[in-house]
C-alpha cells in the first residue's frame, strides 16, 4: 500500500482498495487556499493510478462543514490585483490561474476511479463546485448547501455552473439557487437530484459512502472504471458518438480474465478476485 | 426609468430594478399571433439591455389563462401559403417566418437578465415554448399545461421540442406529454422539474416571482448576468468546452467593484449597492 | 395490415395502427442471443416504415421477465475469441460485432414510429439497453431493474452508459446504480425519472401503454413522428442548432392536410382521420 | 426594382438579378467606422430576402483602396472607455460592441444570396473580416491584403481568425501572415487559396465578379441559395450531421418548379425563367 | 477469393488483396438510376467486411466517362411524386429516399479499406458525390468535372456540398463550381487538391491507382485501416477529441503481431506477410 | 533571462524574446525516446509562461536530420507488454502511455507562444506529429517527410492523423502520403500546404524561422498571444462558436496598454516597447 502523506488532507484506507480523503481543515472549517487546492489536485491525480485503489470517499473533518468553500484571505489576495499591469495583462494572468483552480478540482473528473462525495453541515461555494466534479454524492440531514458565489459578486467558476446542469433534473431549480445563492437542504437535494441519498447524521453518510465504496471496490475494475469513461464520455457527446467510442473501448477490454472469474465466483458463490489494474 | 409602452404587453416596474411583463390580451385568453411575437421580441431585446433593469417576471393578465397559445386565426392565415408559388418556396417562406418567430420568443434566452415565469390557468402550446425559454418557472396551483400541437397536427416548433429535454430530467415523460398532447396540473410539472415552485393561486404565484426578482435584482447585476450567460453557455457544450469559456469570461470580469462591495456590506450589515450594468 | 411473422417476437395488431411486439422466449426470461437480437432489429426497421403502423408497445412474455438480459451462453461465445488471432484482429472482430449489436437495439432510437415499453419482473442488463432507447418507459410494481454488466466484469455497451445520462436527471444516482449493479424497483425507477408511470402489474402495465399507444396512434402522424424526430435532434445537439433543424423540417411539414383535418374535427366533435405516413 | 440610398454604400443593379455594392469612401480609403458598418448590417439584410436580388458583387470605390481596415479615428473612440465603469463593466459594453460589429459584417454570410468580393489595392485588418466572410473572393493584381490587426496591439475580432483557417487550406501560412501581419499580394493568395482568382488589375476583377455573379443570377435561386446553405451548414458540423440536415432540406426543396424549367429550357436551347424567391 | 458477380459493376482482383470495381454501363455514359446506387451500396458494404481485400480502385467503363451522373429518367421519375400525397408526406418520402441514396453512396466513406477513384471524361454531378466519399482521388488529363446539379434546379444532396468543402482547401473556389456549375479540367483540380495525381490518360491513371492501391495492400492492414478510421474520426472532431479516442484506438491495436513481421521484413529485406483483417 | 538546461534539448535566446529549441541528440538522427519526449513537454510548458519569451523556434542538431521519429529501441520496448496482464490490463496500460506521450508533444499546441518549426533532413514518423503540433512550418530543400508508421505496422498516434488534416487542404494527399507511408520532399510539402516556405538548406531554413521569430517577437505579446489561442479555439468550433469565444476574449484584451503604444511607435517611427506577458 503506498502512502499518503498531505498537509491539508487525510488520506487512510478503510477497507481493501478503498481509499478515504478527508479535507482537514476543520479549525477553518475546510475553506480552501491556494496552496490547498493545489494538493488537492495532487492527491487524486496520485490515487488515479494507484493499482491498490478501487473507489474514493470525500468527506470534511470536523462536525460543522464539508467546506466552507474559497477561504476569505485566499480568494481576496487573489482578487487583488498588482497595480502596474495592464487590464489585458490582469485578465491574462486570472486566466492562468482560474484553469490551475479548475484542473484541480476537475482532477475527480479526470481521476479514474469513482469518487463518492459524502457532505455534511456547511458546504458552500467552492463545496458545490468540488462535489459537482464526484460521481456519486450522498449528504447527512443537517447539510447546508449554498451556491454561494454570486454573495460575493462572482459568478462560480470553478466548475459548478458547468457541471450542476448536466446532473440534476430541473434546469428552473438549478438557476433558482444559482441567481439567489439561497441555502439548501438535504431534502431539496435529494428531491432534485443533487444528491442521491440523504442519512441521518455525518457519521451515517460517510459510513454509507464507505460501505458502498467497499461494494464498487469489490467488482471487477476494468468494468467499474470503464463505466465511469463511459458515462462521462456519453454525457458530452451524441448518442451516436458515444456508442462509437463504446465500441472500441469495449472490443479492447472485453479481452479480459474478470468476467470468466466474475462468472466463476458466482456459480462457486464465492468472492470473486480480480488482478490489478 | 425608461418607458415603456407597448400594444399587448403591460411593462411596470414594482420593485427597484426588477422589471414585470404582463401579457396583456386577456380577452382573448393571451393568445398570440403575428404582431403580438414580433412586440414580444421587442420588449425583451428593450429589456436586456436596460441598465435600470435586473431581473424580470412575465405573466399573463386575467384569470383564465397565462396563454392559449397560438391564435387560431392568426396561425390559420399563416398556414395558408399563396396559391402561385411551388412548394420549394412556399417553404422556403415558412422557414423564414419560423425563424423570425423562434427570434422573438428565444429573446428571453439571450436578454441578458434572468426571467422568472409565473405561470396560472391555460398554458397551452405556444406557452410551453415561452415558458421553456425562460430562465425560471412558478406556477399556480390551478395551471393547465399542455404542448399541445401535435393536436392541431404539427409538431412544435418554435422551440417547446429543443428546450424542455434539457431543462428536465425525465425524457420518458417529455415524450409521453409531447406526443399525447395531454394536459398536466402544477404538481406533475413540479415533480417532473418543470417548474420550481407551486404557489396556491395566481396572485400568490405572482408575488413570488417578484419577490424572488427582487432578491436576486438585490445582488451584483455582474456575478449574477454572468451566471446566466454561463449556464447557458455550459448546457450547450462538453464540460471542458464551459470551464474554457468560463476561464476568460470570470478572468475578465473578477476585475469588478462588486466583490469588495459585497463583503463591506456583508460585514457592515447594509444592503450592498451596485453600479448599474 | 402487413403479416409480422418471427421466431422470438409476436407481434400483433391491438389496436389500429398499434403494433405490440412481445419478446417471446419466456422459457429463458427473455434472455437474448445474437440470432435474437438480429431479429429485433429487423422487426423496428419493418415497422419503421410500416404505414399502418404508428406507435408500438414492447413487452415480454410470462409472468417472470421482461428480460433477464444477455443470454450467458450466447454471450460466453462471443466472449471466446479463436487463438488464432492476435490481439489486435480479436479487437477489431469485437467491434464489428458490437457495432451491429448496437445498431440491431438502436433501430428502436432510429425507428420513426414512438415506441413504449411496458416492463415487468426481472429486467437485467440488456434490458437497460432495450428500454434506454425506447420512447416512454411504464412499469408493473413488480419490476426489478438492473444495470447489471458489472457484476459479469464488463462495462455495459449496447447503449445503456450512452442513454441512461441523457434521459434521467440524477446523475449521482445513474453512477450509483451503474457502478454497484444493485437491483432497483418501480417507485424508485419513477421517482427518478427511469419510467413516467408505474402500474399495478403486468397485466395493468401493458394495458396502459397500449391505451396510451392507441391515444397517440388518433392523431396525426406527421405531427407524433416529426415530434420525436425534432427531440432526438435536439437532444444531440445545442438549442440553436435544434432551432434551426426544426426551422427547415416544420416549414415542409405544415404544409400537410393533417392540421385542416384536425380543426375540422375538433370542431364538429368527430374523430379526425389521417392519411398514412 | 427597390431602391437602395445608403450614405456610405453605392447598391446599383448592373445586370438582371445582380446587385453591386460598392463602399463608398475612397476619400478615406474606404475605412470603417461605427456608423458605417452598421449601415453595412442594413445593406446585406435587405438584399438577403429582395427576391430581386440572386446574387451580389463587393467592390470598393476608388483607385487606392478595397478597405484600409477600420477608421483610425473611429477605433481610437471605441477604445477609450469611459473612466467611471470598473473593468468588468467595460469589459461588458465592449462585448457588447464586438458581438454588434461582429453582427454586421456577418450579415453576407447569413445573406441567403452568394455574394463575389471584388478586391482591389489596399485591403487591410477589417477588410480580412469583410472578405472572410464572403463566399467567393477575387482580386485585382495589385492587391495587397494585409491581417493587419497585431500591428495596432489586438488580436482580429471580427471573424478573421475565426473564417480564414476554415477558407484556405494551409494552417502555416494562415499563422505566418496573421502573427507577423505582414502584406501579401494577389499570387500568394491565389496559392493559399484565398482568392480562386486573379485579374489584371480593378476593372477586370470586377467585371469578372460581376459576370460571374450574372451567370449565377441565371440559374435556379432555389438550387442556388440552397446550395450556400448546405455548403455553410456542413463546415460547421460533421459529414453525417451535413448529410441529415441535407436529407430534409432537400427532400423539401426539390418540390419545387425549377428542375422542371432547367431540363425544359436545355433541351429547347432557351434561356430558362425562375420563378422569384 | 470470394466471387462478386453484379449487374452494374465489374469486380475484379488484379492484384493480390487489390480490388477493382468497374462502373459498367458505358453506353449510358455510366450514369446511375436507383436499382444502380443501391447495388453500388451492396458492392462495398461487401469488399469492406472481405478479409481478402485491402485496397479497392474504382473507375468506369467505357472511354468517354467515369460517370455522366444521375440517370435523366431515373431522377425524372424520382422526382414525379404521386398526387394523392399532400406535400408533408411527399417530403416524408423524399427523405427516406434521399436517405438511402446519401447511405449507398456513403458506404465507400464507411468502407474499412482505402477507396482510390480512377476518374476519366465525363464526371458531373453524381460523380462528384461519388469521389468527394472516396478516400483517393486521381484522374486522366481530358477529366471534365462538373457541381453539376444546380443546371438542373437542385442543390447537390449526395454528398458533394457536405464532404467538398472538408476535402480542398480553397472555399472561395468550392463555391464557385457549386456555383456555378462550370466544367473544371485535371490541372484545376490537380491545383485546388481535389485530386491528388494527373496522368496522361484513363489507362495511365488506372495503372497509377493500381500500383498504389497495390502498394499499399503491401502494408499492415491494421496499420492502414486503423489509419483510414483515425483521420475520419478526426475530420468531425476537435483536435482533442481525435487524439482521446486514438488513445483507446491505439491501445488496442498495437497488440498486433504486424510491428514484429514489419520490422523483421526489414531487416531481412522481404516482403512482409501480414495476417488477414 | 531565466536558465534552461536540459539532457536532450538545446535551450538558447539568439534574439531578445526569442527561444531556440534545439532537438540535441544528433548521434541518433535525432530519435525520440521515452524520457526524451518526457522532457520535450517539460521544456514547453515551461516556455509558455516564461514572460521573457514570445516565439519559438524548434529545429534539429546535427545535418541528416530534424527526427528520424521514435527511437526503435525506445518503441520496441513500449510494445513488449509484460506477459502477466491480460489484454484488457495491457491495453489500459498503453492507453495511459499515450496519453502522456500525446500530451507531452502536444505542449507545443497549448505553449501560449507562437512556435516555428525549421526543418531539414530526415523528417520521419514522429517527426510529423511533433511539426503538425507547431504553429508554422518551413523547411530546408533537402527535407525528407514520411508519415512512417504504417511501415512498422501502426497507425500513427501522437497527433500527425488528427492534425494534418486540419492543417493542409488536400485530403487525397493527406490520405496518399498516410497511407503510403512514402517520403515527399519540400515542393511537395509547400504546394500541398504543410509547410509555407522552402529555404535553401538548414543554415537558411532556420535563418527564415528565426528572423521570423524576432519579426513577431517585436510585436504586442497580447495580439500576438491572443492571435494563436483565437485560430486554436475557432478551428475547433464552428463559426459561430469562434465569433462568441472571441467576443468576451477581446473584450478583457482590448483593454490593453499596447495599441497606444503600437500606434504612438508607428507615428514616431520608433520600436514600440510591449510589457511583458
Amino acid at each position: 500500500m503506498s502512502t499518503y502523506s498531505y498537509k491539508y488532507f487525510n488520506v487512510t484506507f478503510p477497507f481493501e482498495n478503498v481509499a478515504h480523503v478527508e479535507i482537514n481543515r476543520a479549525d477553518k472549517l475546510n475553506a480552501f487556499h491556494t496552496e490547498m487546492w493545489t494538493e488537492y489536485g495532487t492527491v487524486f491525480s496520485a490515487l488515479s493510478v494507484d493499482p491498490n485503489v478501487r473507489t474514493i470517499v470525500l468527506s470534511g473533518a470536523g462536525d460543522r462543514a464539508f467546506s466552507a468553500g474559497l477561504d476569505i484571505k485566499g480568494g481576496a489576495d487573489a482578487l487583488t490585483s498588482s497595480s502596474d499591469l495592464d487590464n489585458a495583462r490582469t485578465t491574462w494572468g486570472f486566466k492562468r490561474m482560474i484553469k490551475s483552480f479548475q484542473d484541480a478540482i476537475g482532477s475527480v473528473d479526470t481521476c479514474e476511479k469513482p469518487v463518492i462525495a459524502a457532505v455534511h453541515g456547511i458546504a458552500f461555494g467552492l463545496a458545490i463546485d468540488i462535489t459537482s466534479a464526484c460521481d456519486i454524492r450522498v449528504c447527512a440531514a443537517d447539510v447546508k448547501f449554498s451556491v454561494k458565489e454570486v454573495d460575493i459578486g462572482i459568478a462560480a467558476d470553478i466548475g459548478t455552473l458547468t457541471r450542476l446542469p448536466k446532473i440534476v433534473g430541473n434546469m428552473s431549480w438549478v438557476k433558482d439557487v444559482a441567481y439567489s445563492a439561497r441555502i439548501f437542504g438535504a431534502e431539496e437535494a435529494l428531491k432534485q437530484g443533487f444528491v442521491s441519498a440523504v442519512l441521518e447524521d455525518k457519521k451515517k453518510a460517510l459510513e454509507h459512502a464507505l460501505k458502498l465504496a467497499a461494494l464498487i471496490a469489490g467488482k471487477s475494475p476494468v468494468a467499474v472504471q470503464g463505466t465511469k469513461r463511459l458515462i462521462n464520455y456519453s454525457v458530452d457527446h451524441t448518442v451516436q458518438e458515444g456508442l462509437d467510442y463504446t465500441q472500441i473501448w469495449n472490443a479492447a477490454m472485453i479481452q479480459c480474465a474478470d468476467p470468466t472469474e466474475a462468472i466463476r465466483a458466482t456459480f462457486s458463490k464465492e468472492k470473486p478476485k480480480f488482478a490489478k489494474l
